[in-house]
């Protein structure tokens, strides 16, 4: 419940964050070092993220299927960049069933190297491929400053892997998906991204080429909120995934795999957000209409709440995911505020001469105060609360949308780069060497988020060394 | 593929039940010692196990939650008989982060634990009762023999966890979960369930009660197919699980937790399949069925096609899971098998004569051979198909029931029991000893299975020693 206020994000933004999570209840510390406790009214917001997605990758021919949570720690040895990604951050199983184990397991931080094994066995022919599976769960990477929904030591996540025949389909692959991730955030989160591809030093371990989309945060951090990755033949080397082609000759098979994890919605609160709390775009909030009854005496209060509970009855019946809250042990102010601080969109007053009038009163959460008030006729009320969702929706993201680009700042000189990137991403041309890349990070601490996949129709020079340069990338600090 | 046959039932049950996962392609040996994994084709049937329960949970008032992967060990110790039952089975992690652990963590094999602490935390009052959370993931229990879905050390399921104010409406929670689960074996499995409550040898470490829904298999063995338990205050005792009632006073809640386990599905697998593989109830198929083309001739070919594309789009569109198989590089007899195999309830066969006639084949897989078969216009064939896919649904539940009612006796005398549980479950009354039980396990093999919840109107004597007894119950050799 609501009942201290959260500190303004202007005043302390990290301090913000961690509070509303836990006042919005959408989370909890666990009492295993690193890891969280996703509350239910959080685990419903993940459930309309995945369930959009899991439709998405259905449609696409994605199939999903289960691999175990353990790994075998031999295995990550196989693929030489994967295990120096990842073995510092390992939690290894040594004893099962009372004795310790020959094979020590790692609780998997990703599927790669299991899911490659597997492919190895089924993957025969040309005819068996594509494979396009998708995993949906948890992984592990040993983590121990936590930060709810951004870094936690176990977070949720899907993990698609997929072999195809050649390279071709493999990297289309890679960008359907990325493509489905952009139309996820603008579509459903209201969150304006960037689709790129990251630099060698920002790859994920093994990969030849990592796509992310990019999204900047209210405190104009970026925060990377999917990746999608071509290996090439990488994986199937390791793993030995061979088929015989069309021409009866054996080949590898080239792999891709690809992500979005519980960090989305980490994003969704720190774009959304405001300082009286969460805003959640529509079409993914776990409650899209609360209906709240107001009347003070006694002979008001049956009156008001036959016709809040017809009300109700009505926007549920039309598909609305609507509440009522008729608790008679808090004030319909504190209602107020703690609706507020759980983000939802839309709330529905009625009172006594609402009641009279044939009228409710709907308060917009994205628009706090009179600005966003408004009194409607309770006649065709599910009709009005869904337009008004959709308003919502849209204007969520074209606030994030003008936020985010009069944040961004094309930059000639190094020097602008040094001041941009103290309050704002940085839009510039680079040679993409590792020199140049270093030392921007080290004087300013922005990395490179990625290099758009829309690049301007020129060319320029790098904004570090002044080399020619082909292709502009995105500077800025990043979660 | 399905190219070998299978051993029949009647040779080596054992052996055509693990050939059978493995070739309907329904899960995979994992590289771990005693993992699964669950391929694509298994996974869709527990998609709609899991959606069908998730529905059900849903409309009764639960919501869901995710709680850690990893269980600090200490917690296992809090509850005596918890600890008892699961510390034999348990996967440590001793080292995370390159590091030795303090605190050494187990991979969760249920988690009464973990949510007892949390709930320690959230509930304070009567007014934060009841909780009613479900979580869906895996558990790991150590385990070596695998059986494919019946027994493997990891395993996937919901787990609910409930917290309640009084014992009542604790058991009343309790049952009404075991309701849940009837209805699911009932409608959607199409297994016939007993309800009825453990002996107290068999009951969940930690409960008070423990009930169960049993099925039998086509070798006449039981498979425990959900449990519902009722703990008493024995977990909020050991997590300080309390709240202030409406008097104003400190009171530990009541708690539950109740299961079904990916275990359906191996349950599922014994008591519909038959000698040509897997036997699926339509309702939970992930195919319901399958439209074959047949031609010789190549003139022939875009005839038949055309046609079955036509129809493969009306079921479609109807909503029926259908399939196309219009691979050209096996046989029409090999796809029969196959799809046999992966027991996919009807397949609309489409020849050269189906075009000319405007009629189509129906192959009903309960019923092989002729007997199946039915020849039907191809207009308003997803009516036809819809009606088809009801009748095999409701022939497959009365076939399981007709066989488990002939293969239960009523038993008088403790030599008419051992001889009818050699191959069949006996049911008589029984004076609820640890004595008797065990006589009867030690020389027989079975195992009391429950205490169904309705009984008889009378009284009888124990099967065992003689004793009065007012209750029967079952015993036979289970899995």
């Amino acid at each position: 419940m609501a009942e201290e206020k959260l500190p303004t994000r202007a005043e302390d933004f990290a301090e913000w964050y961690n509070q509303l999570v836990i006042k919005a209840d959408l989370a909890d510390y666990a009492p295993v070092r690193g890891c969280m406790v996703v509350k239910p009214y959080g685990w419903a917001l993940w459930e309309n993220i995945t369930s959009w997605l899991d439709a998405e990758f259905k449609k696409t021919g994605h199939v999903n299927a289960a691999f175990p949570t353990l790994i075998p720690l031999s295995f990550f040895e196989k693929e030489k960049e994967h295990v120096e990604g990842f073995a510092p951050e390992l939690a290894v199983v040594t004893h099962g069933g009372g004795e310790e184990l020959e094979e020590k397991l790692a609780v998997r931080p990703t599927s790669e190297t299991i899911i490659g094994h597997m492919y190895a066995k089924w993957v025969k022919s040309w005819r068996d491929l594509p494979i396009l599976i998708v995993q949906w769960g948890s992984v592990l990477r040993w983590e121990l400053r936590t930060k709810l929904f951004l870094r936690t030591a176990e977070f949720y996540w899907h993990e698609g892997h997929t072999a195809h025949a050649n390279a071709e389909e493999a990297k289309e692959e890679m960008y359907r998906i990325l493509d489905i991730y952009e139309r996820f955030c603008l579509e459903e989160a209201a969150i304006p991204v960037f689709k790129g591809s990251k630099s060698e030093t920002e790859k994920f371990p093994g990969a030849q080429i990592t796509t992310s989309i990019e999204a900047m945060m209210w405190d104009k951090r970026a925060l990377q909120s999917g990746t999608s990755h071509y290996f090439g033949t990488n994986f199937a080397k390791a793993f030995d995934i061979q088929f015989l082609n069309r021409e009866n000759t054996l080949q590898h098979a080239e792999t891709t795999s690809w992500a979005i994890s519980s960090r989305i919605i980490g994003a969704m609160i720190m774009v959304h957000g405001d300082d009286q709390g969460l805003v959640m775009p529509p079409r993914l909030a776990p409650v899209q209409a609360v209906v709240i009854p107001i009347f003070k005496k006694d002979d008001e209060k049956a009156k008001v709440l036959e016709v809040a509970d017809r009300i109700f009855m009505e926007l549920k019946a039309a598909g609305i995911r609507v509440k009522m809250d008729d608790r008679d042990n808090v004030s319909s102010g504190f209602k107020f505020n703690d609706w507020e601080m759980r983000g939802v969109p839309v709330r529905v007053e009625i009172g006594p001469k609402d009641v009279e009038k044939n009228s409710v009163a709907l308060a917009r959460r994205d628009k706090p105060g009179k600005e966003g008030k408004s009194f409607v006729p309770q006649t065709d009320l599910a009709a009005t609360v869904n337009a008004l969702l959709v308003e919502i929706q849209a204007a969520l993201l074209q606030r994030a949308t003008e936020y985010r680009d009069a944040n961004i700042h094309d930059v000639k000189t190094y020097d602008e780069l040094k001041e941009v990137v103290k309050d704002g991403w940085a839009f510039a041309y680079w040679c993409e060497s590792r020199e140049c890349e270093t030392k921007v990070k080290e004087e300013t601490k922005a990395t490179t988020r990625n290099i758009p996949l829309n690049q301007p129709d020129s060319e320029g020079t790098c904004v570090v060394c002044g080399k020619s340069s082909k292709r502009k990338v995105y500077f800025a600090k990043a979660y």
